[in-house]
């Protein structure tokens, strides 16, 4: 069995420099920010626009993507009438810090009152870079199976907050949620955790309810 | 638009030197090798496992499997009655050769047709590191989307085979699979292409014939 330790301490803590100057300029334009992240195809596009759909004309919102091609998503934010800037990481396999103070003149924040940041889908490397914002959140998804937490601890154990998508394919695979939040539970013990489903809307109430709690405690 | 392009030239020309010396210890034992990528949960050991039993009695195989964590897979694989051995990662978003190399003396390869190897669940960094198997693999999965081909254009480009697994989710999930085949199409021309559910069984066995087809040309 092979156990290897990357030791990236030099990057991290420059990354971790830029992150504290994000997190200026976030806090000076009276911004809350949220970074976004989960496997590719949990849903992150389809749960910020249900989000968007649902604080609509009770909060103004921005939106970074992150992807390493295309802008497909920016312009599924575009057309949903949101402020939205595409970062192209080209082969990274995650948004840094950097990245993200390059964005930030693109959005016009002094009007905005949440950023939320949709990481690159990758289960390891976005969870080893701080952008700057407030909280992480992590978007697991049904089909994924309920042994995730246990394969990718390092994400799991790095979030304030977890989504669970797509319940509403609960009953066409196997997912024995107690055994999922057993694995959540010794990784990240109390994490606030909203199982919704972003094609039904079930669920996204309770999630942007305690979202909007977070944006207006800092007000 | 942030652009970056990650310079690994080094890296990768070490890690290819010791990919050829895999294939070399593959090739004298007259082992038939084959990489499987793809996202977390995508059903690379379900597809395995299902792959293990339709090729029972015809061929002899074992399995290396990568995860950052746990031994959840390997376990699976010994159940199933073969030879297997885990890669623990620790924080490595991919298997790399000398990963691969460091393992190999633990199977018994003179006694083996076919050696499965799983990669880390990541649809970014395991396409930058070539293994020394004969073959490249994908699996997508149907939940996962189609549009993954536009977004993680590295990993399509570079497999010789596209399974698309969880077929059986067609009916309740959004997914235009003109739309998913055409960015297949662009990327990776002609690939060969298995549409698969590991769940039901539906389409396993024209990727079997296909997998005993390779084993035997090199016979």
């Amino acid at each position: 069995m092979t156990k290897r330790i990357p030791i990236v301490e030099n990057i991290l803590s420059a990354n971790d420099q830029m992150a504290a100057r994000n997190r200026d300029v976030f806090e000076k334009s009276g911004v809350y920010a949220i970074n976004i992240m989960a496997s590719p195809g949990a849903g992150k596009t389809s749960v910020i626009l249900k989000t968007l759909e649902t604080l609509k004309g009770r909060l103004q919102l921005g939106v970074i993507e992150g992807d390493l091609a295309t802008s497909i998503d920016t312009e599924k934010a575009l057309a949903a009438g949101m402020p939205a800037v595409q970062i192209n990481t080209g082969g990274d396999c995650h948004l840094d810090a950097v990245m993200i103070s390059q964005v930030l003149p693109s959005l016009p924040l002094s009007e905005l009152d949440l950023v939320i940041v949709e990481n690159v889908g990758n289960l390891v490397c976005p969870a080893n870079f701080q952008l700057g914002t407030h909280v992480n959140v992590l978007i697991a998804s049904i089909p994924e199976g309920d042994d995730k937490p246990y394969k990718y601890p390092g994400m799991y154990k790095g979030v304030q907050a977890l989504i669970i998508n797509k319940i509403d394919l609960l009953p066409y695979v196997p997912f024995n949620m107690d055994y999922f939040r057993q694995g959540v539970e010794i990784l990240n013990p109390g994490v606030v955790t909203f199982p919704v489903s972003a094609k039904t809307g079930e669920g996204m109430q309770a999630w942007t309810d305690w979202l909007l709690a977070q944006v207006k405690a800092r007000d």
